[in-house]
């Protein structure tokens, strides 16, 4: 086994989601073979992203300015905000544009099990943007996991007596799905909520 | 989507192996989450890769020192040099420590496909280091692959005249392996190779 430098390497690298000890060895061999077409551009844009990299303070978004450019972007509604738990939410509903709306980070779920209350969630946040008279739709995108449709109840809970509107995603068949290997919880949610063709 | 840096970031280390552009988003994530405990120590330490690693001139491993400390680790025995294609499979020999001798790292195989000739691999060191009086055996420890095959039977027939006796790794049946799930391949090279018990 090699030096210290390049064991620490493989310990850190290995600590990311989606690598273990087996392919962070091979990133590590694969980062030495190509010094100067990834380690070293990988440097740089880690130096980057610690240097610029900032939360919006007014959504909860990553980005390199605050406000991010979700919040700051004229071209979109203030009527709409779209609640989602993670960033990486925000980002999958902005990979396809069928929304152009705003948008509001919880940065999790509640959780008994966790110990993750509302304090802890980016709730109060919420709760003063939907009370601006701009806003007439809180559209509650999280989860469909029990976690998930907890948070979503309980933010609604909290907006009672506020002027919006609230809603939530569709539950049904994923677009390109087969009956035959979907859970009984979906295809039920589907069938209710059937629709007139 | 995030602004131009985060794209790159994530762009880059969906460069390395088995990290595609999803899991690299998460680990993006993950490291702007976590940049005291993750995101710096990770960013030193590649400097740390990049200042000093290096390659072994005597048999082609990678250190931070040349030559690397299994060519200058005086306990080991210089009659046998095992011959590996990469520096992978020389940590996954190290990572047991039935072998005490010296190792060669190749490079890579011998591949028509791909173009890669004797020229390009670390052969002429090998003939070199082969040649010494002090070494007795040459392990042929390539992957039981078809190229890794040829590259063995190429050095095997360089090495011929040179008075070192020319061994390769034994074929059969993996330890902890079922018979059920072997290939015919293994099964009749485990069944030719029998030893008595």
């Amino acid at each position: 086994m090699a030096e210290n430098q390049i064991k620490s390497l493989i310990q850190l690298l290995a600590k990311l989601p989606g690598l273990g000890p087996r392919s962070s060895r091979r990133a590590v061999l694969h980062l030495i073979k190509n010094q100067e077409t990834l380690l070293f551009p990988l440097m740089r844009a880690l130096e980057d992203a610690a240097q610029n990299i900032t939360q919006c303070s007014v959504c909860g978004n990553i980005d390199t300015c605050d406000p991010c450019n979700v919040c700051k972007n004229p071209k979109r509604e203030d009527a709409q905000i779209c609640v989602v738990e993670n960033v990486s939410d925000l980002w999958a509903l902005e990979r396809n544009p069928s929304f152009s709306g705003r948008f509001h980070v919880l940065g999790g779920t509640l959780s008994a099990i966790d110990g993750v209350g509302p304090e802890d969630l980016n709730i109060p946040a919420l709760i003063r943007r939907a009370k601006k008279d701009i806003v007439i739709e809180i559209i509650l995108a999280t989860s469909a996991t029990v976690d998930g449709q907890t948070t979503a109840h309980y933010i609604a809970e909290r907006l009672i007596g506020s002027n919006v509107k609230i809603s939530g995603l569709a539950h049904g068949v994923p677009v390109g799905g087969e009956l035959d290997y979907l859970d009984e919880g979906t295809l039920s949610a589907a069938l209710t909520a059937r629709q007139p063709v």
